[in-house]
Order: C-alpha cells, then sequence, then structure tokens
C-alpha cells in the first residue's frame, strides 16, 4: 500500500494544488528555483508529501532539459507507483537514463502490470538486462507477461491474487490471509478455482466480512462471473469492465485456467484515453500526447495534412471545371466557400455522433437503419433552416431572387449528403473492422466539400442564372 | 449484490453476444419477434438469462414503438439495476410510462446514487408523488440527495456505508458486520470516524482480512486519504478517482462529517462520458446521443451551423474584397480553398490536442509557454512541407513558379496562424473558464478560412501576379 497518500479536505486543501487538483505554478516553480540553486535538500523538503501522481506530474510540468537535475534531487522519491503514474514519454526517457539493476530494483517491488508497463518500452537488449538482474520468480513472471502481445489482457494483468478452493469455509480463508505474509495486500476480489485451477466463482471481500467462520466459500462466491481471456485487446477488456461495472476480474489462458487478475484502476485511465483518443484520431492529430518530441508528432500530423492536400484537389478540380461561369459573375467564389463550409459542419456533427455510438457499442446492427433514418431526419430540418437563412440573405442583400434560390438549394442538398457520409462512411469503416474514428473524416470532408461546389455552381450554371 | 450476471468465456461465448460483448441482431430479433407473435413467455425465456447491462442494451436497440410491448412481455426482468445501466432518454421514456408506485417500488431497491438517477429527471409533480410512496427512511435519503446541485458529487453518493469508530478492533469490526443484518453488502473500504462522524481514516477489506482480531482499527488504516466535498462537480471528481486510482472514496459536508461514499463503477462512466463529450462539443452536437428525440438534437445542432453560417460569412467578405483579382484570374478561385482547407486541418489537430491535454489536466499554467512553443515548431515544420509539395505541384501544373510560390508562402503562413489558433484560443477560453471544447472550433475555423483567403489571395494581388 502506498504510503505517501495525500489529505484533501475541502476545509483544508493542499497548499501544492489548485481547485483542479493540479499542482500549482508556484509550488512547481519553488521546486525547480531549489534545484536550480543546487539546493537539493530544499526541492526533496518541498516534493516529499507529495502523492505519487503528483510527483509524477512534477516531473512532466519541468521542462525537459531540466528533468536530470530535478530527478536527481528527489531520486529516492522516484519509486515504482511514481514510475506508474508518469507520461509514457517523460518516463521512457528517465528509464533510459538509469541503470538495469537500478530498473530491476524499482521493477521487483511493483505488481506485475506496473513492472511490464516500465519495461515494455525499453529496447530489446535493455529489458534483457534487466530481467537478467531480477529474481528468477519475477523475472518468470514479467516474461510470461512480455509474451503477450501489446495491449492485451496479458499485459495488464497482475499475477498477484488471491484463490482458494470451493470448499474452504470463510474461517480456513481467513486463517489462509492471516497467516502468509507474502500473500499480496491489494484485492478486492477472491477467486474461487476447482482443482485444476479454473474460476467457479467470485467473492467480494465484504460478503466474505459477513459471513459466520462456518460457512464454505462455495455457499458466498457468486457462479456467474465475467472471465477475461489473456489474448483479449484491452479496449475490449475496458469495455467490459465499464458495461458490467467490475472491480476485479480473473484472466484466464485458453484451457480456462486462472492466470491473472485485473483491477478497475488498471482500467480506468485505457477506458479516459480510449475514449479521449477518438477526438485525436479524427483530426488526424496522431497520439496527440504533449509530451511526445516534435519530429513524432511533426511526421504523424504532416501525413494526414499531405492526405488532405490531395482531396483538396479534388475540390479544387471541380471548382475549375466552373471557371467560366465564375468568370461571368465573379460573386460565386465569394459564395461557395460558404455552401462548402456549413456542410462540412453539418458532416462533422453527424461523425462525431456516430464515432461515439460505435466506440461506446450504442450502435450495432440492430439500430443501423434506425440510426442512418435518425440523420437524414436531422439533416433535412438542419438544411432546411439553413437553406432559408443563406437564401434570403443571399437574395435580399444582392437584390438577386435567383442567386438567393440557387444558393438555397445547393446548402439544403450539401447538408443532406453531408448527413448521410457522416452517418454511412463510419458505420461503412465499422464494417469494414477498420477503426472508423482514423479514416471518416477524410472522406466526409471530400465529399461536402466537393458536393458543395458541386452544387452550387452546377445549379448556378444550370439555371441559367449567369451568362 | 446481482443475481444475474452470465458467464463469459472464450471457450464458451455467450449465443446472445458477439466478439465485443454486444447482443446479436439475430438474437434482438428473435425476441423481438416473440413480443410481435404476442409469445410474451417465449421473450421472457430468451431475456431471462442475460446481464442487467444487457437487458437494457436489448430495449434500447428495440425500435422506439416497438418498446412498450417489449417491456410488457419482460416487466419484471425490468429491476432497478437495469434501469441504472439504461440510456438517459430511454430510461425517462420508459419511467414517465410506470406509476408512482411502480418507480417507488424500484427505487427502494436500489442504493441512493441509483435511485436519484431514476428520480431526478422526472417532473416535479412526479417526483413528489414517487417520494411520497417511498418509506421515511428512502425518501429523506432521497430528498438530500435531490437537494445537492445536479452533477454533484452528492448526487453521485451511497449514503450505504460501513463507518466504525478508531479504537474498534478488527474483531469488533468483524462481529459488527456479522451480526447487524441491515448494513449494506457492497462496499470495498471501510470509513474509520471520530465521534463528531468526521473521518480519520480508511481501510481497504483485505487489510482488514490479512490482520489478527485484536488489533485496532486505528492501526490498519491508512490516515492519508482523499475526501470529496459533497458539492463537487462529477467531472472533477471522476478526475480525482482517476488521479488516485481510488476504489471509493468519503464524501463529506461542508463541517467534514461524512456523508456518504462512492464507488469507482459510479465513475468509470462518467471517465467515458467526459472524455468522449469533447468531440460532440468540438463538432457542435450537443449531447451527440442517438437516443435522443430527433428535435432536441435538430435545435442543438442548427444553432452550431447557424453560428457558422455567421463565421462563414466573414470569409466570404474577405474574398469579395478580391473580386477584381479573381476575375482577372479565375484559378484563384479554385486554388484558394485548398490554403484554407488544409489551414484548417492543421488548426484542428492542434486544437484536438490541446483540448485533450487540458481536460486530463496535462497543460497548467506551468507548461504553457512550452506547449505553445512546441506548437509552433511543429507548425512550422508542417507548413515547409505542405507549401513545398503545393508550391511545386501548381508551379509545374500551371507553368507558373510566381503562382506557385503565392500558394507556397501563403499555405506556409496560414499553417503557422493555424497552429498559434489551434493552442491559443483553446488555453484562453480555459483562462477564462470556459469550456474550451465548446467554442474552440468557431473561432480557429473563422481564423483559419479567414487568414487562408486573405493570405492567399493578398499575396497574389500584391505580388502583382495578376493584371
Amino acid at each position: 500500500m502506498s504510503e505517501t497518500e495525500l489529505q484533501m479536505d475541502s476545509s483544508a486543501p493542499e497548499p501544492q494544488l489548485d481547485e483542479d487538483d493540479r499542482l500549482r505554478p508556484e509550488f512547481v516553480h519553488a521546486v525547480l528555483d531549489a534545484v536550480h540553486a543546487g539546493d537539493s535538500a530544499r526541492a526533496h523538503t518541498l516534493a516529499e508529501p507529495l502523492h505519487p501522481a503528483d510527483i509524477a506530474d512534477l516531473v512532466e510540468l519541468a521542462p525537459t532539459e531540466e528533468r536530470a537535475a530535478l530527478v536527481a534531487a528527489i531520486a529516492d522519491l522516484i519509486d515504482g507507483d511514481v514510475l506508474a503514474e508518469m507520461n509514457d514519454w517523460v518516463r521512457e526517457a528517465l528509464v533510459e537514463s538509469l541503470t538495469a539493476t537500478q530498473v530491476a530494483d524499482i521493477a521487483a517491488e511493483l505488481d506485475t502490470d506496473d513492472a511490464v508497463a516500465i519495461i515494455e518500452d525499453m529496447d530489446v537488449e535493455d529489458q534483457r538486462e534487466v530481467l537478467r538482474a531480477l529474481d528468477p520468480d519475477d523475472r518468470a513472471a514479467i516474461e510470461e507477461a512480455l509474451s503477450y502481445p501489446e495491449e492485451s489482457a496479458g499485459r495488464l494483468m497482475q499475477r498477484e491474487l488471491i484463490a482458494v478452493p470451493e470448499h474452504w469455509t470463510v474461517g480456513d480463508v481467513l486463517d489462509y490471509l492471516r497467516k502468509n505474509e507474502d500473500l499480496t495486500t491489494d484485492f478486492w476480489e477472491i477467486f474461487v478455482v476447482d482443482p485444476a485451477h479454473k474460476p467457479v466463482g467470485t467473492c467480494q471481500l465484504s460478503w466474505v466480512l459477513r459471513t459466520p467462520r462456518v460457512v464454505s466459500m462455495g455457499d458466498v462466491m457468486k457462479r456467474e462471473q465475467t472471465l477475461i481471456p489473456v489474448d483479449m485487446d484491452q479496449e475490449e477488456v475496458a469495455l467490459r469492465f465499464q458495461k458490467y461495472a467490475l472491480i476485479s476480474a480473473a484472466v484466464i489462458d485458453p484451457s480456462g485456467r486462472l492466470v491473472g487478475m485485473i483491477t478497475v484502476d488498471d482500467v480506468v485511465h485505457i477506458i479516459s484515453e480510449e475514449a479521449g483518443e477518438d477526438i485525436l484520431r479524427l483530426s488526424g492529430a496522431g497520439e496527440g500526447d504533449i509530451n511526445e518530441p516534435v519530429v513524432d508528432s511533426y511526421k504523424g500530423r504532416v501525413r494526414w495534412l499531405l492526405t488532405n492536400l490531395l482531396t483538396a484537389l479534388v475540390a479544387a478540380t471541380i471548382i475549375s471545371l466552373f471557371e467560366g461561369t465564375i468568370q461571368k459573375m465573379v460573386a460565386l467564389a465569394a459564395l461557395m466557400p460558404i455552401v462548402a463550409g456549413v456542410g462540412g459542419n453539418a458532416g462533422t456533427q453527424t461523425m462525431a455522433v456516430t464515432v461515439r455510438a460505435l466506440a461506446t457499442n450504442q450502435l450495432t446492427q440492430s439500430n443501423t437503419l434506425r440510426a442512418i433514418r435518425r440523420e437524414i431526419s436531422i439533416a433535412v430540418l438542419n438544411g432546411l433552416t439553413v437553406a432559408c437563412v443563406i437564401g434570403t440573405a443571399v437574395g435580399l442583400f444582392f437584390h438577386h431572387a435567383a442567386l438567393g434560390g440557387v444558393i438555397a438549394a445547393a446548402m439544403l442538398t450539401n447538408i443532406v449528403i453531408a448527413g448521410l457520409a457522416g452517418v454511412i462512411v463510419p458505420l461503412t469503416l465499422d464494417r469494414l473492422k477498420a477503426d472508423p474514428a482514423v479514416a471518416s473524416s477524410i472522406f466526409v470532408t471530400m465529399t461536402t466539400d466537393s458536393m458543395g461546389f458541386l452544387a452550387f455552381l452546377g445549379l448556378a450554371t444550370a439555371s441559367g442564372l449567369v451568362g
């Protein structure tokens, strides 16, 4: 159990933290000033009362070039709990600066999942060195975890858990837990297993506490349980925890034997990451982590911008087909981005709703058609409203009713097309087992841009508005 | 404890669920077909083995007009656990169709937080009727919860918890828990309180189980604890749970007394919602729930589209200033959306990264300047790359080096401006205590559109490219 959690209380707020639990800038400055002045003792005194999560934040908030000096000053505070809470990029750089023995010492005090999180990012040579420095038990546990695919339940689980046979009584369990000092102290449920070590039930600790010693575990446990296959993707693990409101769950190997346990605190940050990732993917911002090196962020983002450049060229080509029309009435050039732009917004709205509904498993085959019909209805209502407003405004401003009519008709058309594209593109990508958040906006924007220009300039030409 | 959790296992998957834990469409059809055919017994048999979360999904997946018949057929399966798992819109419609006594019966069997979730959406008259039908204890608890602001810790907490004095021994606690049948069966930590009922420590159940009977709770508990003020916003509660990896936490009133407990399973869906909300807010899609009535979605979205229409008019006005230039070289009209569009994408990327970093408390005053410098560096790299590509392509295609130079310069300018706007707009809104996800994209898009057209057409004019 962590010894350094801080007291928080509305009546006596922590001086280091602001109302949103973020480290105050003055506090961060004070620590860095002490480090600058070579006063390690003062930096240490300031940082010591912090929770591991806040020490991790402190290192992240320090400028990159000052982190080494800061870490040196508070070295003994940077334990496994702090590393486990640290941003991946910052931790990776920090771990690289440590020796294999130092990393092994830190890994040895952690649960398997946290130890794996620290070791998995190292390159193979360094990994091997750290593993050699570990004692055989820890080493075997971590090597096995590393043998599972990245981002799978096997990487996420800890091997430290409590499993007991069904015939044991509550008294047997209490005696077992009190007498065996080596057992883990942090667990929320006890797993009941058969002689082949396959889970047959789960027992919340509160049930054990409320039951007399003589009752057998088989009568306390719940037989229905949610089991996690060891190769399950972490996103699915997170959805399962969320859906069934789990606190912990047994992880089983392909033969059904209990091999580990995942607890909700390991899953909470995945739930948050996965839910937050969609916004970054839709915008093509890659990992979107502010601690990522600039060059990596650049590579991730420029690829997306160049793809968008291609789709913008499609729209430009469509416009160029109507250069004759624009030449005759150059006001069309000023008005056409309105049709494309508002259509793009309408498409993005529908797309965001669809991507979220897919990500949260709310949108399935059973209600696909209904969702499409729903989006069309909203698009028609939106289209009619916006078309009336822009049609009237343009008609009045240019004293040109036909121009108002053309832009209104183009706007209605483009918003309805945008609504269709916004729901059908992500659904299709999902059906094709592609991530709808990654590629949807390219297709949707290309559609709303091209169709916006085509509808407006095409109608202007066909209606005989010009010439 | 829920009696109906289902067994899940990689070797023997549930026939009703697909690999992502979603109800299979064939299963949903089978249930609805039975309801259609008037065969309630069959519908009931099919639905009975489902987990409450899946029964809730079944009702959500049924078309709106068939839900009443479905719910009638499986009425006794729709208990409080099912309602607690149900989408807000679907539950609200369902609860409206029940009598006050039926709602009161359901609320009585739930923890305070779940009961409040069901009752808080009803209109005041119906609420009053349900409260009258409850027994006085439940009624007092729910009335008190309703007195706290919506989306506050007070609404989220349950009053059912275990609190014991510091001088009690582990043996005293075991006896107390075994002898008092009325106590809650679902808790993960025991709160230790002083005579004024103020929390002095928290004790994980695993620590109680591993400690001999004679040890006093004061020696088992952890004194440092994370307390939640009753009026704290649920988003902050969620961030605090996430940051400190909490399983449960004590809720205190302004005088510091223990009034309730929040458990992580109540917070997990908030973490997911809050993280997923940003994408909907950035796109102006309002609540973005596919179960929201069409008219409500329309109202939420059209407001955003009309606002965007105004910003598009700004861009159109800028273009109209250059009608003379376009008249002379109509190819500019085809090329200008490229500059605006790719700039818009670059702005959206930076904005998405900034909004996420703010939402996860990674971006604070301490590293603001560094984040801005970082985004400028990335923008310059992106700008140079895209400018080279488009400049060369346009120069070659039009056999017009100056035109290539102009579009390259405009593109670089707009991408750098986009990067600046993408980081500074959300930061400013956050500093002004506004939600950066809500208004950022309006300002950023307006900037990238206007500046894209201004830079390109302005440079084309100033460089003497035309005329």
